[in-house]
């Protein structure tokens, strides 16, 4: 069993590195922030007889060799990266149980018969370059890497310009490690665990997403002076497209729809607004359910709002995990006394790219209040160390097979 | 008569001054632009014949001397201050006016009993420092300068500061001048006219108005993770907020009604909002059907979105022009043939404070497709030196009152 306390103690003191307000994180992806944690991540592994690789979407592998020749890796890993305003588990769990997973290697002087790796992927999150999963997005050929390291911040900073920034375009081709399994711990950053009262989730798949890109125009005028029939109100037009999008998800449970964000112009109090810029993020276990409610909300918004512009930027299927890989995690909880649900990640995640390569499975603890993407996310030390302790037994136990 | 096409291209040349985009105007209250603008009227001014003075909120008066002693001062006026992307004319037609009559009396060497200034009023758009109009607020002893001067921009420098900054905080005390009339030359910035024929507009006075800030805090959460029946989305309640203010001008015609701004946090596409700030202007031409708005709109909203925090920031009532000086207006218009139609002004003006203690009136010119507070506001050469012209005659007539 790994070291519990370690690990707690590496979670906080690593999220002084690009701390925000009083127990949040704000380490956008390729900031300086994410390159001094990656710094502190590179040099742990290398002091536990690692050697570092990275990629040329700068995703970091930590490698220890494994003693027998001509097999693959096992990796475990998550991402460091953070939401402009997110929590101090949200991926770093994942990353951080990999080290402590190093770290009990190296004390009890274990080798694994398959080489090992801990996996920092790039820019899980999204938050500064979309599309997120980008860095195992590239890993599995899901994206190409010209087209990726040519996508920009708002600042009009390139992916690829961020990489050389912080150093972290790596030699590697991304895709260039052979992996025969992938597991990642994460908080479950939903209620559905502490309401069932379950120790761990065991995740069956994630479910799928549409991201659509929705422009209204409106005509900019006074707001004490121009008469409410003559108005093109771009920001009204925008509220019936929110609540729209509210609408669909309760028509096609289990389905999640959300407004997450909002550009509106001039945005002065006395003007009509002239334009508005939506971004919706929709959700469904199921990819007919994720259709019929992208073809609805399309449908509506084209009725409420005719001259809205609307544009899909991403399509992703549902994802299903593999069932070897669930049952031997399912034993190994049930040695360590950990009760388990079986259950479907409403979260995006590294893994759910992985997984379209390489057997993969993944871990859930639970989420206090189901609060994720906000300062107050939190897991316990005990919680965080149940996952940590599942994942290092079930490395070892696919070690075996 | 006065010289139009000096009045055309000195429109044209000052608008270099803080230009945005092709035909647009970005020259914030106080900015380092409003201060370029102030030194060219001060100049052109001082090179006519006046002395400039400027009181403590940075009001500037160019004055005359008149021929009689102890007669009270006509004024003209407006204000060289714009919307972050607004048009040319907004405010600017009125000052340039009257530095076309200083021209006209120049050259014809021909002196007013009265003294006579053109006014320059701070900060009317009231978009960078709120409430708008307010130097002529102050001067009308609406506002009190020590709370004036405290008030801060969005980076946090004050109202003083701002003023020190550009060198205007001026030596006389506010509202220091005693007036006889004043007279203020304006595009309508609404599509009455245009719709009408009429040439000019003589103003019988301008709307009130209520400027409300609402804020709903939500909890954030995640996008994908969190299920819609817990979700406190502080966009969908806005939504709501914005759509029952739209509504409740429909109820209360010609009640106008808009939300100008919006401000989400964290504005993460796949971050559920978790607090909204919403920026409402209500007006009326009646003091009874604005009170009405209001008090119906609180109540819709706190039925609708119970958790938000609603306050007040400015009420304004309708004001009434002066009788004579609209008559005055009216003849004058005659006689130089332009048909003129009495209406109420939609928007807020400097005049509407001055109106409080001096004998106040304004003439309108039209908007083409009634757009203001946008780049593409425009009157043409023709309508502006017609409106220039009945400003002049008008404050000739008075003058031998
Ligand atoms: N796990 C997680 O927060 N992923 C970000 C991508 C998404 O699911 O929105
Ligand atoms: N005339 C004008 O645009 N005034 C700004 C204040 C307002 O009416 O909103």
């Amino acid at each position: 069993s790994l070291d519990g306390d370690r690990l707690w103690s590496n979670i906080l003191s690593t999220a002084r590195i690009g701390a925000h307000g009083k127990t949040g994180m704000n380490r956008l992806a390729l900031s300086a922030s994410d390159a001094e944690v990656r710094e502190w991540f590179a040099s742990e592994c290398r002091a536990l007889g690692c050697t570092v690789e990275v990629d040329d979407i700068g995703n970091m592998f930590s490698v220890l060799p494994g003693s027998k020749p001509g097999l693959a890796t096992i990796a475990v890993g998550s991402h460091l990266d953070t939401q402009p305003a997110g929590g101090r588990f949200d991926g770093i769990l994942g990353v951080l149980a990999g080290v402590e997973i190093l770290r009990a290697l190296h004390v009890s002087g274990q080798m694994l018969r398959h080489p090992f790796a801990v996996v920092n992927w790039t820019n899980e999150e999204g938050s500064r370059f979309s599309p997120a999963m980008m860095g195992s997005g590239v890993f599995c050929g899901v994206h190409d890497i010209g087209s990726i390291h040519a996508l920009s911040d708002k600042e009009g900073l390139t992916v690829g310009e961020a990489l050389d920034k912080i150093g972290y375009r790596g030699e590697h081709i991304a895709g260039y490690l052979p992996m025969a399994a992938y597991l990642e711990l994460h908080i479950e950053q939903g209620p559905v665990l502490e309401a069932d009262g379950s120790k761990v989730g065991i995740v069956s798949g994630v479910q799928g997403l549409r991201w659509l890109d929705v422009r209204i125009r409106g005509t900019e005028a006074h707001a004490g002076a121009f008469p409410m029939t003559l108005r093109e109100d771009a920001l009204v037009s925008a509220a019936k497209v929110v609540l729209a999008t509210e609408a669909i998800a309760h028509k096609y449970p289990p389905g999640v729809a959300t407004v997450g964000s909002i550009h509106v112009a001039p945005n002065s109090r006395n003007v009509v607004p002239g334009e508005v810029r939506l971004e919706i993020d929709l959700r469904h276990t199921e990819e007919s359910g994720l259709a019929a409610m992208e073809a609805e909300l399309v449908a509506d918004i084209a009725r409420l709002v005719p001259q809205a512009e609307l544009s899909v930027v991403w399509r992703k299927s549902p994802v299903l995990f593999n069932a070897t890989l669930r049952e031997t995690i399912q034993e190994e909880a049930e040695g360590l006394g950990l009760s388990a649900l079986h259950m479907v990640s409403g979260a995006g995640h590294d893994a759910a790219h992985v997984a379209v390569k390489v057997p993969t499975a993944m871990i859930f603890i639970p989420s206090r209040e189901g609060l994720s993407h906000n300062e107050r996310e939190y897991s316990s030390p005990q919680q965080c160390a149940d996952g940590a302790n599942l994942l290092l037994r079930s490395v070892l136990r696919i070690d075996e097979i």
